[in-house]
């Protein structure tokens, strides 16, 4: 596929996402680390202006000078921005208006790729293109949110197809041996900064289990009072579960003593096969601790991930994310990607049901902050 | 005008006033003190559903059950509601849903009110239309502040009328003799609660401007660093100020040295003959502090009111909102009105530009917390 | 007597209150609202040391130049200070220190004192001696706070002789006559500012209790679920029962099913025929209202206080702390001294158990927030 | 030495450390991090009391049953306790009475340890007097900071003895090879859980500086806009930076252009030579990330430990605190020391000036969370 074929396929994959919300879906911020859909779908196109219309595409005129402040994410080179916790409180531009803002730069970017780009371009073309599957991600994500923090509890759309739970794919423990292994991204084809430089690490003798864990062996956990033992907590957790009175994970509701849990469909009954999903870190290692048993570091999960199936929900290790050895940001606004926030995050290996097609590898690096739970975070335990 | 024509006129005014909105407009809450729109439009339609419908309609089917939990305001006697900051992060029901809401509970009080109600009912519906009202204020309020909140600046309305500058009146204080005045209402037309008992108060000689302070005139203020001078604020406003970084009035901007004032037309040069709006209670104090004066009392205010033309803007006193002696709350729900805010407030006198037309008189008491700013408040001085 | 045995009379008082104490109890503020004892002493000792030393005693060499930045409390004139939540963060000056300073200002008052001073210095004495006797209320106050916060629960002196409680001076109440009261302090005697001008009020016929609402009275609203009915409380105070889960006055404990009270003799059982203390308005408020009755205004009970014995507790009212009609401030620091207080908080009437002999008088007028308990604070009803 | 003799040097350390200070100075905790030496020296007390003799030694009489609840640090198995935060706000017990606790455990103490121990208790001892010794550490580093941040900026004590600043060993960088190295403690002598078990990593091939960073070459950073430029810091860090407002390390001051330290001594000129100290993480990362280079992983450090010279202050490492392979907790109270840390916390590898002699060592691991400055942290660079 040509690049002006992969760009329209990404973008329309941006907008086939949004096609079951109302007007009002795209436009509120219940919580500080969910973004509107609507500034979603307008940043994902400033990115393409910005790094790609604007420096390289003679001529370009910009589509709104103030779009610049209002869809900026994070980038302090590229100037002001609105502040993240002020996203939701933006009732314009109105859906329509991004949505010409849409139509006019990928009109542009369809000229644009009339003519074969320059090395420099095509790279910066592909991130844009990962960089929006990681958009089309975060929008199921924050959706989900949205939709499911709603007292009406409104189904996001009636087609949504959920994976199948599946039975455990054995009942065993994965065994690696001790040794050096490398670790992170080779060959040609693409990945982020962080993934690189690929490195050695010498491991232990460990083992895997090849199944994430259930909401059926999650329940044991709650049921024999695991929310209220410190004894399987960090005391920075202990602290999070009191503050915030947590007892079960995101979306569960204890309705008339039975478990619901809100998905796309709406609230449904709890699936015991389906994997334990929307929990935070803390309880991943308290769950683990409880088991006896521990999370697997990054290494020992890469290393061993072509022996099992991933990809339902995206999965906590215990390693905080650090750069790798010789890790190097870009030069100028695209070096502020991902190595400005290597502190106080863990690692999660894997992808979720939401990610997009083809977007994740084994050597990919997704992260977040101890206590989120918006996420589809899951559990697989080592020893 | 019989009821079920009052009953019209005034809820096609809540929609008049929101038409020129965009669906997004509807939904956001960039502060706590604005509540969305969507949410006035269904909260005064619950309010009859409530309050006249479910107890006196036989056999009136409730719309939507969840809508209680939606949109009831403060009343802990209906029962459990979306808390208020939360307002803001609910995209469902949707705009369309509310007006169906609308028409529905419409329909049920134009068959209602084919028959007579009662003379408790009609108290009831007279209270409905004054409680409308207010709301209506309340969303041209809360629409300004919405839109001039926001980073490109709409425009409201280019329909929209802005009341003109007058000249001052004169330029002399109006004299008010010593001695025993009655306050509050009186005779057979509708008040709230928080007007009654007419009793009597004993007031000194003061006098008061017949004019309010304008633009102009706060910004001498202003120029002669009125911000800086700790002498002319009460402790907490000093804090405030200190806190907030609060240097002029809400939606002056500063712009290349000169001074734009954010309107329902959008941003527009600052007009020095309109009076000074969006101020808080600890600013105008300083200001009369700065001037050598002082605010008039509520009492000063409806002693002398019908010898000024007032109506422009709220006007701060220096009253705290109290209860007048025999104030007694209504049983039930009703009773939660007014009394329950009766503290750490300061009653504000007249009205607005965007009160709507005949729901202010001489004994209306408005208030507000001394740091708030987005109603149109202004100043009047007295010595 | 003459004003230098004034001068070291109260001086003498203020290191008699203090010493039961232990040197780390003059060292810690538990709360914001409570300040280390040796802040109190060393205020005091800087207030005659800069308003009165300084500018009118000659040759007057300052102790430390420091203590200036130290003891200030908040007078913005006199330049910056330590902020009031770091009082208790500071070691030094030792209590040692102070007191070396309280003697080397005292010497010099006494050289001062030798000669007869101004008309203008005599007042500031007096201001002086006043605001000495005040703080000697508060360090009484405070020093009940920092013991009664302790988790040994020390007692401050065992010599401390409490109040008797009495029997009720009589079941009625106390009516009085609609009309015109004159309220404000009169003749040559001191008071403070906020006590003058002297003006007339209109009161309407009321009727006071004669008594002070007792524990037993105050047990029957607790047992009777009182904390937990939100129709008795303003919406203000029921978020701050519910935020900090108020279910009883400070320093009350239910200590295996009986109610303990912290005193100053440590915990003791809870004395029924006791008037109830340590209350903040929002209780004092919904007590009233769960009666069927309310609190006085301070002018209600100005007028009425010849006719029943006070002086057990400061008694909450129901006006808010304004100036009267013609209030002015002083200028310089001394301005400073209660006008810039008069916003937000409530007025107290009466005097308590630890005010100074002599302190108070009928036109006094006390004022706190309505969320703060620490005070001797009780209730009178009205209706 | 046997371990009363151990026992009583480790205790008369103790003392000494507090024996320059004010009874003030025991009772003030000026932030969250700060404990009040009076809670030091009953804490380790209390540790003594707790685990070896209330039950080692048969017949031992608690000294105050209240005293668990006052100086229990953490131990959620050992029952309720003083909040944190609540530390400070104590007055009692007294400095006094804290010391005739010391002399009562140390006497039974004494008793106790006139027979040989079981190699359980003999663990336990040897746990105890490593406790002491990281406290004597905070002790001394908590002293600094509560005399520096009182505004008289008194002395610790005159004839406290600063290290030498050295002249740089030399200015070029370490070389070590790549390939595998053991990390973590070996042999029989006492280390904390943390430092086990001894296991194998894999580094690449690195450099070291042999030398600290010094106040020289910090202040080039801070004179070139360091603290202003966002693209040296995690977005965190720049976060954290413009909140607190942070120009320099802590304990500098700028006073009339020149930069002045506080010290032991007080306040002194900034002394160039020396080695940068009191920064957070997010400073030392900043710093490394302007020069080009980065902070070395706590592996490196390690492996190269006996290469250079250190313990003049903790170094900052890149390393996240986790557990290495194979950690486990010890069962009961005693396993909460260290592991229910480890998440958010980044190692320091070294020791500080005031560290207790012998008790650090090449594998000793502290740990902080990245914003704290109050420790004595400094920067080794790597690349």
């Amino acid at each position: 596929m040509d690049l002006a074929d992969c760009y329209k396929k990404v973008r329309q994959r941006t907008e086939q996402i949004c096609s079951p919300l109302q007007t009002e879906d795209y436009v509120v911020q219940p919580v500080v680390d969910v973004s509107p859909p609507k500034w979603h779908i307008g940043h994902v196109t400033w990115f393409f202006e910005t790094f790609v219309l604007k420096p390289y595409f003679m001529g370009y005129q910009e589509f709104n000078a103030n779009y610049n402040y209002v869809f900026n994410s994070y980038y302090e080179t590229v100037g002001n921005r609105v502040i993240r916790t002020d996203r939701g409180n933006l009732s314009r531009p109105t859906v329509a208006d991004i949505y010409q803002y849409r139509a006019y730069v990928d009109e542009a970017m369809a000229k644009f790729l009339h003519q074969e780009p320059s090395a420099e371009v095509k790279e910066l073309l592909i991130l844009g293109f990962n960089h929006e599957e990681q958009h089309q991600e975060l929008l199921l994500t924050d959706i989900k949110y949205i939709l499911g923090h709603n007292p009406l509890f409104p189904a996001y759309d009636a087609a949504y197809v959920s994976p199948k739970a599946e039975e455990a794919i054995s009942p065993g423990f994965i065994k690696m041996d001790e040794g050096v292994y490398e670790i992170g991204h080779t060959g040609d084809s693409f990945c982020f900064d962080n993934e690189l430089n690929r490195h050695k690490v010498y491991l232990n003798t460990y083992e895997l289990s090849p199944n994430l864990v259930t909401n059926a062996q999650y329940l044991e956990f709650i049921n024999s009072g695991g929310y209220h033992d410190f004894r399987h907590w960090h005391a920075e957790g202990w602290d999070w579960v009191n503050i915030n009175k947590v007892e079960a994970p995101l979306y569960w509701h204890s309705i008339d003593g039975e478990w619901q849990n809100y998905t796309y469909h709406g609230l449904q009954p709890l699936s015991l096969k389906e994997p334990v999903c929307h929990i935070s870190y803390f309880e991943a290692y308290a769950y683990a601790s409880w088991k006896g048993l521990r999370l697997p570091t990054e290494f020992e999960w890469e290393a061993a991930a072509t022996k099992f199936s991933w990809g339902k929900s995206w999965e906590w290790t215990e390693s905080s994310y650090l750069p790798y050895p010789g890790f190097a940001k870009a030069p100028g606004a695209i070096g502020e990607y991902n190595g400005k926030f290597m502190v106080n995050q863990k690692v999660l290996r894997g992808a979720s049901e939401v990610t997009s097609p083809g977007h994740s590898r084994i050597t990919y690096r997704n992260f977040f902050q101890t206590h989120l739970r918006w996420q589809f975070t899951g559990i697989r335990l080592a020893r």
